[in-house]
């Protein structure tokens, strides 16, 4: 394959320029002629493809040097490849099992030859289809709480946390699209947005909701600034894949360094999204049960992250923050405990203002959901996002006021049972 | 000058090193043989030369490849010369005239020619010998909202931001420095450490006391993380240079992105400690009314900071934070007054905290303050450094919930009425 200038590839072309790869032909066959290739790409950005052959399957995926899903008007780089492989490499050591296995590499083609999981399917498709998946909760609980602790000043070597911060610092384009698309465009008639027509009254409302502003805002400042660890930076349902036993997250092209706050809040902001579109999936059954399973992963995954968080800061706090010999080393324990009171309850008000601002763009902004987008009607759409959009303006705003999940997650089932169904 | 390897200058070899560029022989004179120099290096880490000429006078500043107050036993990066060329140039644009004009820089060579000043002196051995200067409250709260607004997202360019603080990322043996000296070996037993041997009850108390070594970590959490802004990242009284028109701020090479409130703390930090430091002053004569001097320049400076930093919000803030399109382009002035209260009020709290933190590690730490170590007795030595010390440790432990500097000075005013005077 020719290192030279950037090609898109093709199912047509794609057998004759990765057979040569030893690492692509070691996985899926020699022969190139027996390798059947499907694209698959159903995402916003780049080619995906999906290469079969007699040794086995790999999934090869290729940034576009423009947003797939709008054409050459918006550019975006292709080095954004060069981030998610990074981001890959780094995720694998520090979760190991959490992420795809990468078996090749090549920057110039922007292109990550990785594994092909199957019978994996998105998280989001399984919630829209009322399943209850046993062990995401748990996985992705610790897939947080280890990366994001292990990529910090709690953990690393401090130099070769600057050094890596200043590599994804470059990252900036796919950053702009969260700074604008989540944090700003949502809270004012900006040209990409759109939302369910009956919103109107709701969206004006929260349109000139001034707490709600300077709260979104600040939150846009939080992820702008605090560069404490590597985050995923798109940890939605539809950046994961799962089968009953086995959970892994994928697509991690956004990673910088930011808040420990940003990908737990996203995460969770996603799984409520999931709770109050459940009313529009009702037609093959109730979605009762469904909807305890979601509040149920939410209160286990932040269950979770916290214990294992905490676990990690009492076992693998070898950085420069915090550090031993203040506390543990002259005999006081507790300073270490209070510390870390300190940081989680920091993560946990910051975790409710990403969330509740993730709410307001999926609804209000360009990128929506499938969770409620495939709810055809849009009297009963509009009804589930409205109190979504409550949800997610009241968590925001009272952030620092939320005593616990049980108390907002008793919330959410007031407002789902009082939204209007026009 | 050979651009080759690094050498340093002597007294003997800079005439014919320099005089062959142009801008450094427009300024001295074009006749090396008529150059008188001297090293006038007293700071801890460089050679500092002042070049006289028939025309005029040129500071010669040079980095070595190690700190000159320790030996090459303390290796340090000869690239600070290269942060503090690109410190001096950011803070000339965005506060012009407060820093010496940069007439030449050779990376290679780790060496900087800027602006002799004169007749300046050093304001803390102006403050030393009870000099109250007219102008610095003003000038440096000027230059401390200039340079901090100016230098991040509230104004710059996101990617013109994030390009910089990739080349700022790379500063991390002068960060190193701060991280381990002011927020962590004052609070226990390090090697470097050193202090009145009078205080021992006390820093024994300090370095017990739980919520004090908490707080100090937290501040190093954001020292480290919250990459806000270009910093100065030594602002204390020893980096700034005045005559009574006049003031001026060198010494730049701890520059970094950081939080908004740490030169802010430095500074007033150091301005505490010339307040606790009159009393082993006073041989000369009362120092009544300088400590009422420097209880107002506290006040001032910070008044002026914030009410330059207002003043920017409302008619520089072109960042992509707390956007006008969200506030004022929809009517709603009082939302970007609103958020601006939020920032100040942070700003305001961590401040606190940094100062805190500073007025330690001065006392308790590696680099102490003239200010305190010229007084000889030091029974009246330790009772001065003990009254900064308790007043530190309350203002770094309660500073959410100090209202005003009016408040603080007068603990202060407190403090340093009943210091033990043994």
């Amino acid at each position: 394959m020719q290192k030279s200038s950037f090609q898109p590839l093709t199912v047509e072309t794609l057998p004759a320029r990765l057979s040569t790869i030893a690492a692509v032909a070691d996985k899926v066959g020699p022969e190139p002629e027996r390798w059947t290739v499907q694209e698959v790409g159903d995402g916003n950005l780049n080619l995906v493809f999906i290469v079969d052959g007699e040794k086995g399957s790999v999934v090869v995926k290729q940034a576009l040097p423009y947003v797939r899903l709008v054409g050459d008007s918006w550019p975006l780089p292709l080095k954004r490849s060069f981030f998610e492989y990074h981001a890959l490499t780094r995720q694998a050591e520090r979760a190991p099992g959490t992420v795809p296995a990468v078996y090749y590499f090549d920057e110039a083609q922007a292109l990550i030859v990785m594994e092909y999981l199957s019978p994996h399917i998105i998280l989001r498709r399984a919630l829209i289809k009322g399943e209850e998946l046993p062990k995401i909760a748990e996985d992705l609980g610790l897939f947080m709480a280890r990366t994001l602790f292990r990529g910090s000043d709690l953990h690393m070597e401090t130099r070769a946390r600057k050094t890596d911060l200043a590599l994804f610092a470059d990252n900036t384009e796919l950053c702009d699209i969260t700074e604008n698309l989540v944090f700003t465009d949502p809270y004012f008639d900006a040209p990409m947005n759109r939302h369910t027509p009956e919103l109107d009254p709701l969206v004006a409302e929260l349109r000139a909701d001034r707490d709600l502003k300077v709260e979104a805002q600040r939150m846009k400042h939080l992820f702008a600034s605090k560069a404490e660890t590597l985050v995923h930076g798109d940890l939605h349902t539809g950046s994961v894949m799962v089968t009953g036993e086995d959970t892994r997250v994928i697509d991690p092209e956004f990673a910088f360094y930011g808040p420990i706050a940003f990908d737990v809040g996203m995460l969770l902001a996603n799984y409520w999204m999931a709770f109050f579109s459940q009313k529009g999936h009702e037609a093959g059954g109730s979605r009762a049960s469904m909807r305890a399973y979601l509040l149920k992963v939410i209160e286990e995954t932040w269950t979770t992250f916290r214990a294992e968080f905490a676990r990690l800061w009492r076992t693998e706090r070898t950085g420069m923050l915090y550090h031993r010999s203040l506390y543990e080393d002259q005999g006081d324990t507790l300073a270490a405990e209070q510390a870390l009171g300190h940081v989680l309850h920091e993560v946990w008000t910051d975790m409710l203002g990403f969330a509740g601002v993730e709410m307001h763009r999926r609804i209000l902004g360009l990128a929506h959901n499938a969770d409620f987008e495939e709810i055809e009607d849009t009297g009963l759409r509009a009804g589930c996002e409205a109190a979504a959009l409550r949800f997610g303006r009241h968590i925001a705003v009272n952030r620092r006021h939320i005593a616990s999940l049980a108390e907002i997650n008793h919330l959410a089932q007031q407002l789902d049972e009082s939204a209007a169904v026009s």
